[in-house]
């Protein structure tokens, strides 16, 4: 329901093309929309979806867009979705600008908002910019040699769960909730995006995702210092060590083998789907003690489900 | 007396100092604050300044610093005010988070006001959205050979002026200004803002400017569009037209004075003069206009009277 309105209603006009043709561009290569379409499930457990909650959620979604962008630029990704990112198709300066524009754009959205403007602004801002910072942390992470797990668990928790938590949020208050619903929602989101995010590491190492555009053992071949790694490290002994670090010196045909098996021997695998259980659990907990009635939710716990990829 | 509250209350937090150093670093080298002077000036003419003012004369200087930011970058510029840039200092990466994250700080702080904040947002949304437009239109302009006079004077209003009159508007709503008066301000700020600009770029080539880190006919050196060189090229004859083509293809020590010369042989020079002195009676005959006793006028006047330096 989402999908129609939003593409539909684009607010960029015509010109400058050079502006704004990246920007249209971006946002038709795809995206599951998760982040609106949560927030107008979270409005609507209190009731009709409100005007007020449409443009939180046209806002957030937009707002997401400008940070990918933003991130293919620092990331050098060439490719998004399977397609052309913004800085590879159109160059550096058309990605930095049409981030720009992108994101004032989904300030102007929420500026629409008639209920609680300044409250709702306030937590978008907060959010925004811890998401900034979880940015900043994954790219500190690169060159450091002793990130820990809590670290980790900091870094995405900003980079990537404090939005859906916000999403979340967002169309609880606009729907009128009590601020301890609202919270609770938010502590959902948050585990959520924890579970999802640990569960993408677990995939990229181990499944055969149907994600266009990535390989498998994508982040063993460059070394991303995920949740595995991180605990791989943690659980070997001194000698399993010494050749994960070994691995991670050199490059190979056999490395994401190797550095599979090493996963499975620390029992890091294990270590990571208990994770993804654990803050799945404390997700669908959260979810169960907002005060609405439980058939209300199913949408919710549905989606989350299905994110999660487990069979309900 | 902003600049004092500007820099002791900052609103970055000390970590990550990969993300905050350099925006602390950036707000520090300098900056005439012009915007936020001149938006308290505009809620002053209506009574004591509000504490509205102070949070949009806040927002108002991170917005603009983070547009300098990501245009230096743009730019490739290694100088700003005679320092370093971020992007030179702490590489592409940072110059395009810290940008980022400062702007996601200047919405913060609009967040903050009280009266009228919706309309303020509009106001400013639509102002930063026509910021980026003018980039945008700055460096099609690079590789276009058609440009008018029009156009470019549409093109400095987006990138320079609006934002200056939006600062004036901003400070007249926030302090009760009559829509009548404040739109006044906002045309003030409009023609002064272009005055400024078109000042800026006779100065560049014939005056001696006190600027930091500028030299003398950079513009003529990077062939820079301004109003001088399309103006040159609207009045030349073929002859004179002939000969200013083959510098625009050329380099050479000789370069910045030959096409001085050409300037004062078009008649370029007295017309870019006369358009500042144009822009400039309108701006003040504006703030004639805004009913609200001269006297209490005179700041602005006296500040923009230092802007297009002018012995008032």
């Amino acid at each position: 329901m989402f999908e129609e309105r939003f593409s539909s209603t684009l607010p960029f006009p015509s010109k400058p093309s050079g502006l704004y043709e990246p920007c249209r561009y971006f946002l038709t290569i795809g995206g599951k929309r998760v982040r609106p379409v949560i927030c107008l499930m979270a409005n609507e457990l209190f009731g009709e979806i409100t005007e007020d909650a449409w443009y939180a959620a046209t806002g957030i979604e937009l707002f997401h867009n400008f940070t990918l962008i933003h991130d293919d630029i620092m990331d050098k990704a060439p490719l998004r979705r399977g397609k052309q990112t913004v800085h590879e198709r159109n160059g550096l300066t058309a990605g930095i600008l049409c981030g720009d524009v992108m994101s004032i754009y989904a300030y102007d959205q929420l500026a629409n908002i008639q209920k609680n403007l300044a409250q709702v602004l306030h937590l978008f801002n907060k959010t925004s910019i811890e998401v900034c910072e979880g940015q900043q942390l994954d790219m500190d992470f690169e060159s450091r040699g002793d990130v820990t797990i809590e670290e980790y668990i900091h870094m995405i928790t900003l980079k990537t769960s404090v939005l859906l938590a916000c999403s979340l949020k967002m169309g609880a208050l606009l729907g009128g909730a009590t601020e301890g619903n609202a919270e609770k929602l938010y502590e959902f989101g948050k585990n959520l995006g924890i579970a999802f995010q640990l569960q993408d590491d677990y995939l990229d190492a181990f499944g055969t995702t149907q994600k266009v555009g990535k390989q498998n053992g994508g982040d063993i071949l460059s070394n991303k210092k995920t949740y595995l790694l991180l605990k791989g490290l943690e659980l070997a002994n001194d000698e399993q060590r010494v050749v994960l670090d070994e691995w991670l010196q050199k490059d190979g045909d056999d490395k994401v083998a190797a550095v599979l098996k090493l996963y499975k021997e620390t029992g890091a695998d294990v270590a990571c789907r208990e994770a993804v259980e654990r803050y799945s659990q404390a997700a669908f907990d959260c979810l169960e003690q907002v005060a609405v009635l439980s058939k209300r939710k199913d949408e919710l716990r549905v989606l989350a489900e299905y994110l999660l990829q487990r069979d309900s």
